[in-house]
């Protein structure tokens, strides 16, 4: 296409555009304007999704006209012309300017790539505020800066040599890295360079970005803050609806790690949902039980604001996703209380290890919320249950959790024992010898115990899917894993005396 | 909340709630009234879900008014008052309250909180007297009082010890079998004795009730009933929707032992449920082929009354859902005949085995339907297929069922010939050694052979479903699984030699 | 039913028929009304179904009638008097009856069983052609006359005996071939005798067909045509929402070896239209970003025809589904550029494997399509991912997949090696024994280790599914596995020793 050409049909788009696109209830900015008269040309999937928005139906003084429980924006005020305005693809790509390093000149205005929290924060301020405070929100530190997990990072990403007498690997590259663990847990983005590149209107000049693209919950954005509210809130019609949908979070939270949607789609939670969600308004703000939803999702339990059909507040909106969580049943590699502080990098126990709890299971207090904090939350989340069940139903779930905890607990403490047999008797490197502790057949089974079964055995138990916590990928495996790290323990025995 | 406050909000509530609950046709009962005064504010949840019911909308009244081919109700009559008001939470929850051994009073009523098929039966008698003659209503009793089956929970969910010398583990503790295997299967539910609560209307005595809460379909209730209908049909909508709709059946039938939606989901048949289905007619009684539906769900094959625009009768409607299932391939271990009586803890073979077939796979016809009755019900499922497929379309899936259930007891049976070898040669100790047979690493590969690859294979060939199969759980891992079982024996002769 | 009853039956059906079917826009032709007059008693599902299809709602006249691009057929013209009559039973079953080796008399008309391809090809000849140069349209010879598959399904899907001194296995039949690999590949299905079957109508004469029922896509059908419309387009309702919606292509690419739908659903993509597809319009021709959709399907990407709102051509429709395809990512056993011809049963190696790549992982370049053709085909498919992503994001995703592809080549190179190693010592018989080499337990670690964790992380990468690449099927067993082929093989020596 020829540049004469395409000045045409960039005017001709914006004129179609005007015609064509559904009404904003609100001006949209001469900015935004500007973009669109190009972009409806570029990316028309992105600019149609965002006529689907609130961001382009409404403004943020419409939304701060309404009384506080239903708004959707929690900033006391919006300054002009913002609050007048449609929220467009200048109002977010431009603001902040001067924090973005990754800002840049862009047919004469000063954009950037990544939108990040802060950004979102100029009408969103405490859900940014409470993110922040959520282990997800370090999700990057707290597995690349934990030397335990950058260990098991390497062993699984890394490239593997055969030499013939044994199999090495030297660390992982960053592209694996980026397409793997922290495509969820975000990456560190940076501004690495500038690119010119041929458009239709020429040849522009764009920053490079590093480990892009990527819409991790703890990703490094070039503005020095942490997150991405687009992982649950996708680009570009940033819906509600969908954040509380559970497929939003199945995206990293499926996986035999922690399969929690897994758990919830054999659940009676999940059926429900699955059956009669048509009937739902996902969007109503607040949420209202039994009118609005008749059965949880993912964000009912951890998120939402809830209230009844009078009017009475069961659970207050929260993005420190743990506020109703006292355990942490992702266990690594033993459930406990949940860590205090969001950023779990520093972590450390007696014996040095990089874990919440020692090797053989007990908790690290000092780094880990208190009983009364345990209670309060359990208190929290236990008033969600209450919109719809008894108190004997809820504590005997409860009741049923706590056991679940004990068991897989206990069960991981008899693997962890073997490989400590394995390790002492050098069939093995692992703790003792300095080695990496996850990169051996036998410590991969170890890892297994309690990443994969402990873990699905305590998310059914959690989330009522108790179907899945036997066969599916629980108790039946933490049982039969035991039995072959035993006998793998005496193949290896056998192995090392037959090559003396 | 004090008590005055209490009471208040307990007024306001309800005068909210006569002015903000949907119209029902029928009246409420004086005494559901009363429930829905407290009710309607301490579980808005469950009261929302109801307004959504038939149960709210209607009376067994207007029930019985329709032709009888549309009733969702198979009483002949239902007693005044009953007849004529909603069916709301008195109506349940007190009826039959002298057979209830967890009657309690409450308010001023005497009401109890599991309620029963036993209970169900009174507008819908029929169903309750056909799930009764049911594999599932004593799915308690087939699992936990037949001695292998209670072995394989005991490995499965015990807590296990390694000693350095071995692993030991002793028996499992009744909140681990309550989340998981019963748990799906049911629990026996009985009053342990009397709790007294704080709550919103001052302190109260409930009974307590042991290894609550459970919806598992063989569930033994306070009344001597068994089985749940919210199994099913949930709370408090009691949608034939739902029930109708496969995610119901997923709760229990996704797991690898019978992993019948996961076939489903890769089944033509599945396919064109979940891409067209928001224009079928779930609600429809009965339920018409073509018109309703354009392919079935689980229901349709094995319960649902379905008919076609004539109004031809294509399947009877049946709550015994192996009415239409002359085998039953989930097998333990082998495939085989359907059992005689819903009631299998006592089947025993002639080796002493408490399987419905040798160890070597022929069945043991005492227990097991005769070739006439498998015709018979054969039969009745190519009712179904017919509303769609000709008669060689027919015969041909079912010819691939005969060779699938050849095929897999055969792989079977080679799996036990490997495992017996090795409790010949003493490398594990089973059956001659009067041991577990279901616990030591060889012999849970041995479980898995048929648990999971047979059983997968068959649900894969029986329900079109055949990518589900090959790779995904079916005969690539039985095929493997038995070389490996065969190396498995060669490494523990070699490491039995190698400790002499 | 007696045959007068019988007879009243039908013509009362007919009434009724006539009476409660939904209006044709099109006119039946008499042949079809002849049809209908038996079978919409006899198979009122499918009757019911195609009630609901275009091809009931329309005729081939006005398909025509519209503009070239919103047509849903790419005939020029069709002939009278199919033009102008709806698209019914015998327009299809009757369609070419001369090259159709199953035409059959059937109550005064010829009419076949199996529609093929040459028959939709009438209306729909581009779709037809170009499909035929499509993989899949040759997946039948592609994997049965191809030794080295061939050996794979010998030993995934015979029958294993155990006899006391190994475990052997002597081809597998054809039943199970066809209850497996070749449900998705397509079976062959010819004419293999006649059968005289009681009907409503009394006794008639049935072409029998072996390998029957299939709806593979490169099944071999009785008129010498490859493939089957049906895999995708299903009957009878014959719906392009249907065949847009990924529920579609999960029928077949769902499982460990071709995992495409399992990575959408846990990529953002998948996340969105499960979310939010109430809103979108799966029925527009041509489709419609932004507008009709928000999010891509399987489709989207692979075959549709994709505009703006401008009009703008994003993607021309193709039924060559790798015309965007650069790379075959499911690898066998490594990634390598797409094979040039359809028909890949010939390729070789030169080592005179069946391989596209030597067993060390270098692409036989013969066989192969150039980096010419490759870039192509990357340009056709980031116009595609254009529509919503910037030039950075595009470049950034596919330099993942280059790295995604060699590091899982490396992967499975070194478990060759250790394969390699097997043999050598004797410790499995494979190539250099002239065995097959996929039967052994080490053997079948290695097909896991490119067919599943190689093409699982490989799809992860591709698709933007990262989190299914990583714990679910991806690299974290690829690393593992490859610790425990490595153990395997020094177990496999001292079991070897201890023999002695």
């Amino acid at each position: 296409m020829k540049f004469s050409g395409c000045i045409f049909s960039i005017l001709l788009t914006f004129t179609l555009y005007l015609n064509g696109a559904p009404a904003a209830a609100a001006e949209l900015s001469g900015e935004t304007e500007a973009c669109l008269a190009c972009h409806a040309l570029v990316t028309p999937g992105i600019v149609g999704d965002w006529h689907a928005s609130y961001h382009y139906k409404s403004s943020p003084a419409e939304g701060l006209s309404k009384r506080r429980s239903s708004r959707r924006i929690s900033a006391e005020q919006v300054p002009e012309p913002l609050a007048d305005t449609a929220v467009g693809c200048a109002e977010c790509h431009m603001m902040n300017a001067d924090k973005h390093s990754d800002s840049f000149e862009h047919n004469g205005f000063t954009i950037h790539t990544v939108v990040s929290p802060s950004d979102c924060a100029t009408c969103h301020p405490t859900e940014v505020t409470e993110f922040a405070d959520n282990l997800m929100a370090e999700a990057y530190a707290n597995l690349m800066h934990n030397p335990t997990y950058a260990g098991l990072i390497e062993s699984t990403n890394g490239k593997h040599e055969f030499t013939g007498q044994g199999i090495s690997f030297h660390g992982s590259d960053p592209v694996t890295d980026a397409d793997s663990c922290i495509s969820c847990h975000g990456t560190d983005v940076k501004v690495v360079g500038v690119e010119t590149r041929e458009t239709m209107m020429g040849e522009m000049d764009f920053p490079q970005l590093s480990n892009w693209p990527n819409t991790g919950v703890g990703r490094l954005n070039p503005d020095g803050s942490k997150g991405s509210c687009s992982s649950c809130h996708m680009r570009h019609q940033f819906s509600i609806e969908v954040a509380r949908k559970p497929y939003t979070c199945a995206q990293c939270h499926k996986g035999p790690d922690v399969p929690a949607y897994k758990v919830y789609a054999v659940s009676m939670h999940g059926n429900i949902q699955k059956s009669v969600d048509k009937n739902w308004d996902y969007k109503a703000v607040p949420w209202t039980i039994g009118k609005d939803f008749t059965a949880p999702t993912c964000a009912t339990c951890h998120a939402s604001e809830i209230i009844d059909e009078n009017g009475e507040l069961l659970a207050k909106r929260t993005h420190r996703f743990n506020d109703r969580l006292p355990w942490r049943i992702f266990g690594i590699p033993y459930a406990h209380p949940h860590p205090i502080a969001a950023d779990t990098s520093d972590i450390v126990n007696q014996a040095g290890l990089h874990f919440p709890t020692e090797l053989t299971g007990e908790p690290v207090p000092k780094f880990l919320i208190s009983p009364a904090e345990m209670e309060k939350r359990q208190g929290a989340m236990e008033a969600v249950c209450a919109g719809c069940h008894s108190d004997q139903w809820i504590k005997g779930h409860f009741a049923r959790l706590d056991t679940s905890i004990e068991t897989t607990n206990h069960m991981t403490l008899q693997a962890t024992k073997i490989l400590a047999q394995a390790w002492e008797e050098g069939l093995a490197a692992g703790i003792p010898q300095g080695q990496n502790p996850t990169n051996e057949a036998i410590e991969l089974k170890w890892v297994e115990q309690w990443l994969f079964f402990g873990n699905s055995t305590r998310f059914a138990t959690a989330m009522g899917g108790a179907d899945y916590g036997v066969f599916a990928d629980g108790r039946w495996y933490q049982a039969k894993n035991l039995q072959e790290m035993y006998d793998y323990l005496k193949f290896l025995r056998a192995t090392k005396a037959a090559e003396k």
